[in-house]
């Protein structure tokens, strides 16, 4: 059921609330390739990099989520960029992630980027592979083993890509 | 024909040479997705960041080859590790790339590393290519057009990876 969202690029004033966000994600440790130990200051200083374009997203005043939008690698790699998305626990199901990620790519091709691609996504976390799936990512690599689920032990990671 | 080599810790003293050697490379734009431009400050940044350690090789007592060791990700990504190499051009075919990979392999055993992965190889890049897969890395991935050379346009970039 999608809710109402209001996006707007992240400032200093969403700090709480952005770490209300990670926090509960990189403690769990089962999505991100983070130190589960990351300090706020460690985890917001990831987030909001220097060269990442920050944006949260509002519902009924609230931030519900955020994004952040990267390039991924410098010289002749600078045309594909990153993204990285967290979904507050309590606004799961309804419909953020997705919109998250279509004003993502609104934005990626706005800025002249011609694809996008995520570097490291844990195959047992079938929530996020199916929505970038249904969003027209292809799965074009499959990293053995390269992440250690805190229950599940080693699985795999994918390296997912769409053109844009 | 392989040539003496002798590693040890890169300290600032090599700043000069690992920059000779780093700056043909990333002005040459054909290999390292680097800015094409970047200023031998950042270029040393880059290489020698803190979380890298760096080596470098000496045969007759200059510098010919060098490369960094780092874990690829955190947290449940930690035991994969990454590597870069950059081989003095007057030493080219003369095993040092591959006299510096079987070191690098070795270290990252002896750290506790369960893998190493390549990122981001570019794919007309034939000669690294074919040294990795000699010594044992798959290709886990290809990344499409993810590369855009300066003479040949949009070319793959593959994601390698052998397990230590």
């Amino acid at each position: 059921m999608p809710i109402p969202l209001t996006p707007r690029p992240a400032t200093e004033a969403d700090n709480d609330a952005l770490w209300s966000m990670l926090r509960p994600v990189f403690r769990a440790g089962d999505t991100y390739a983070i130190d589960r130990d990351i300090s706020r200051e460690g985890a917001l200083a990831y987030w909001c990099a220097p060269a990442r374009e920050v944006w949260v997203f509002e519902a009924d005043g609230g931030v519900v989520g955020s994004y952040y939008l990267t390039a991924n690698a410098g010289g002749g790699g600078a045309h594909v960029c990153n993204a990285g998305f967290v979904t507050a626990q309590a606004a799961q199901g309804k419909g953020v992630a997705r919109a998250m990620l279509d004003h993502a790519l609104d934005r990626a091709r706005s800025r002249g980027f011609a694809a996008m691609q995520f570097n490291f996504v844990v195959a047992s976390n079938t929530r996020a592979v199916g929505l970038w799936r249904r969003a027209g990512f292809d799965v074009v690599g499959t990293l053995p083993g390269a992440f250690r689920h805190p229950e599940r032990g080693a699985v795999d990671a994918l390296v997912m890509y769409r053109r844009l």
